[in-house]
């Protein structure tokens, strides 16, 4: 038997998604015409307590290049961090989407961008048109290292940007986890207005086949509509993606199931004690680890990547077996 | 109540495919590398007769899209009718997906493209660097007009294309319909070899969100598999496109359904007669109708689009209720 | 000896744009931060009667593209005439300049769009995200036939561009030969103020490697100062480029060097009298010419090219020779 | 009185290059169909000693971006130094050109790849569609900071290449002062066959719009002369590029140009001593020097960039006045 903690994409879709999804296998207007895609708007205003315009898409990369679509023109740039999973895994959609924009490399401690990091990639380039400008920010909530920002981080970011006349994304595939980590509201952890448009993350939460990409500021959506369409991503029986983010949604299934992934992640952290490379703020731990250890723990019937050569990557999801939690947590700590 | 001629697209999802999907939720490695996707290349070489190599993605938009994109390059043409969905309703897909190419809009009766419309079109571009030259055609199987390309009509396109180093690529949304009107092979119906990628549409015929493309030639899928991913149509769950790609072919589902649609549509047809714009060869058909007499099918509860001024789309579906089917072919008949 | 009638481009380059550059070769600032760069706002500021902003590039091809950039995002179309040269001659290189936009074909008498063609093209379109919208008008002053839109008709396509939220651009490659044969300002040829962004060809009238891209609406400039960089058209000794146009405008050479050839055209136009397939109203005539006839004619050292089967192409040019215009005149005359 | 130290972009044009730009103002064919033209193919495979396709362009950015078009899809990676040009200060133009592609920045001293530095690059990149994969890599021969690749070193990155199937350019903004420094054959300087398309620069030496795309792998020029013109920089008085171009090559000029520029970097670089930051083995100095000492030169008379708060770029060109040179040289010696 494998005991998974492979990757939350991998995991299981909820079984209120399944319900959500069979309700909604009743004859309606195609595309995003039908009654539930014409609610999402008013569900995440509802959620954020200000006004949303929210498009379903199937893709975590398509959310995030879709998202930058009207923040980017084709010869600006967007900083984001040099491991932001719009560098380093989405295969380059950016320069697609974006047709040939620049992704401009920031550093940061956890994956997590600071005001300081981006003027350090921002200062120096010259204001003139032989070097790229940029346009936008896009930072990772949670991050790639599994770190949460604060709402006052975002915040101070969402200031810089406004200073410098950038706009600002957040890549939230794990927002989820994040907000459950951060006890406050979905607002306050996307900086209270500070974000101009967030990918709000299903897929890894318990969703099938739906990310809902939520703008904050006016216009945006309205260009996006046609970018959707035009990238392939306007599925003819969008109902069935609109039902999985409701279902996410609605009655707050989307905290409980971040909350149990969390839960599973502070419970493996605390075996792992200074094994841990980052602190545990959503449900991704990086974790030190020999070679021989991992092993160890393979042959235990524990499934997870590697993280280069010394340390391992353990990911829990909503679905995560709490037996097979603890016997993780176990088996570390007899390490 | 409603009864529904509108389009296939809204058509609900089949109890076969609702099952395959609900059976492939276990985890599973992400993305294509699950056992399902894994069989796709086998499943659809055993239905074609000849090696294939397929790839799954959400829409038709994205299938036609990525499918062309190892054929043309982004100075080049695609030949295609001048009411072909990737000219008329795709949203410039084509134009993104491969960098600017351009669409060379060829004439032909039932929106079927002919050696002689091909030639009509490419002829006269002049061998320079000034023009754009033509790299690939695409013909849709059924056409736009619900019309099929006999097998030898595509061969001829085919001798056409390799006459001129040209590739071919199939537009096979209602691939199915065509099928089943032609009652002939799959293959057959890709003119036995002389298409070099298929889109193989599902949604349209009782899937929920996938369709098939159909790599015939080696080597295209390989490229295509990257450009999958760049677009945001890898998804992470893949395996649940998987499921109901293999559900609809396998045991044959795929031409249960087509057959069952083109059934209603040739019910509807008969009682259309000199009405009919063009001859029923699938499951649309493009009806001469007055505005009044539109008006009158829809205060009895039909649903359908008007086609311009003077005529109705009609399109039926699998799940087409028989009764519906009947009702509105006595009211048309009593028009 | 032969006698040139092939093209204007391949006309020698005028002795005040040689003294001009010449004169421009000390060192300065490179790229556009010269003197001569720096003039150019006010030159042509000074020439239309509006504040107008003005960039140098290298091609007419480079010219047209830069100008729409800032009128037509990537998922828009610009309505152009069939036989436009953006649609016939540049190779695609809309579709690269403007990420993959859609040129939208319209027809009319003379390659000369109509508001009524325009209309034709964009009315029935419809308004949803499936249909590419457009976004721009590109006309041509004079046409690719030769034909010259007087100021009304300009204005008149201009209030429609209004209407519909639309960027109005000209491609002016002759735009020279077009004043020039209307007899009446710049401006007025642009429709006195109907044209966002203008095309100001100097390559054919005389200059060797160096149009304007004039832009009469505020903030476009600004945009393309990037793309042309981006385009790799900022040359490093931009100030040469500057002086041609400069050489061209200031002093009126552009006026003189097209009524040279505009006059040499009229003498053309009268000996072939109902042979002309268009009335001649700029410096390029269709001549309907058995190949016989055109043999004849090249027999005779008469260099052009054809024009389908049954036509003849004939352009004159600012240094095309009195005698062999007279002496090409008389062979007509005498066909 | 401003002695010039800031760039070679800036200086004058040799009087070679003049002479025969105005020895090619007579009519011929227009675009490239010109008989100077139609001479570079034999003038460069003369000059390599191998055989070579050869295409003008107007700028460096459009020479480097067109010579990368054929190596390079649209997904994927082109692997060059952080401080290259075509990363730094080409606007984003890779981006556009390459549809998206990506630069993939590598470290080296001197802004010189090394086979390990791109091995640092691209060792780590996960052989999966989620990530770029590189497909060229791109070097700049002499370098940014005016340091030439010995031939050995080419070679041995080309080696690399060949064994990871990469394709190999080089930009030669500044080749024919490595050429000149190196003492060795133009073809030595490439590795002796190692680089597949080598952007030939003039106008920094000498020339004023016009830059030579040397292609030594078969097939890659057939593509980018569709490129070129889509890029709009198919001049049609394409002759007066080419009478440029084969003016710097023919009788040497090119080599004459590089080895005054260089004896005045020489003569430069002995007065900076222990200010040098970089061997000088081309035209470029970049040396230390306080704000205070900088200005100090500036009130004596001389021209050139800040580099950084703490040193100064000098650039000498064919044409610097050797008087100027002493001076600046006997200057720095007295700081």
């Amino acid at each position: 038997m494998v005991m998974q903690f492979m990757s939350d994409n991998a995991a299981r879709v909820h079984p209120q998604v399944w319900a959500a999804m069979q309700a909604a296998d009743a004859p309606d207007s195609p595309y995003d015409n039908d009654a539930l895609s014409r609610r999402l708007d008013a569900v995440f205003s509802d959620l954020f307590g200000r006004p949303a315009t929210v498009l379903w898409t199937a893709t975590g990369t398509s959310a995030n290049c879709l998202a930058l679509a009207p923040m980017v023109q084709p010869h600006g740039g967007v900083v984001c961090h040099r491991e932001a999973h719009i560098e380093m895994d989405e295969a380059g959609a950016p320069g697609f989407y974006l047709h040939g924009a620049k992704l401009m490399l920031a550093e940061g401690e956890g994956a997590k961008l600071t005001p300081d990091a981006i003027r350090a990639v921002i200062d120096p380039i010259r204001d003139d048109v032989h070097q790229v400008q940029p346009h936008a920010i896009s930072i990772t909530q949670a991050s790639e290292y599994g770190c949460s920002f604060r709402p006052d981080e975002v915040a101070a970011i969402g200031a810089l940007a406004q200073e410098r006349g950038l706009r600002l994304h957040m890549d939230g595939a794990r927002f989820a986890n994040a907000v459950a980590f951060l006890g406050c509201t979905p607002d306050e952890a996307c900086g209270s207005g500070a974000v101009d448009a967030l990918s709000f993350g299903c897929v890894k939460n318990g969703g099938m086949s739906a990310e809902a990409i939520v703008f904050f500021r006016e216009g945006m959506a309205d260009m996006v509509r046609y970018r959707r369409k035009r990238a392939g991503h306007l599925q003819s029986k969008g109902r069935f993606l609109a039902a999985q983010v409701i279902a996410m949604v609605e009655g707050g299934l989307w905290l409980d199931n971040a909350r149990a992934a969390n839960a599973a992640a502070q419970e493996l952290g605390s075996a792992c004690g200074e094994r841990l490379m980052y602190p545990v703020e959503a449900n991704e731990l990086f974790v030190k680890m020999s070679a021989a250890e991992r092993d160890a723990l393979r042959r235990q019937g524990f499934s997870f990547y590697d993280w280069g050569t010394d340390a391992a990557r353990l990911v829990t999801a909503w679905s995560s077996e709490p037996a097979h939690v603890t016997a993780l947590a176990l088996a570390i700590a007899a390490l």
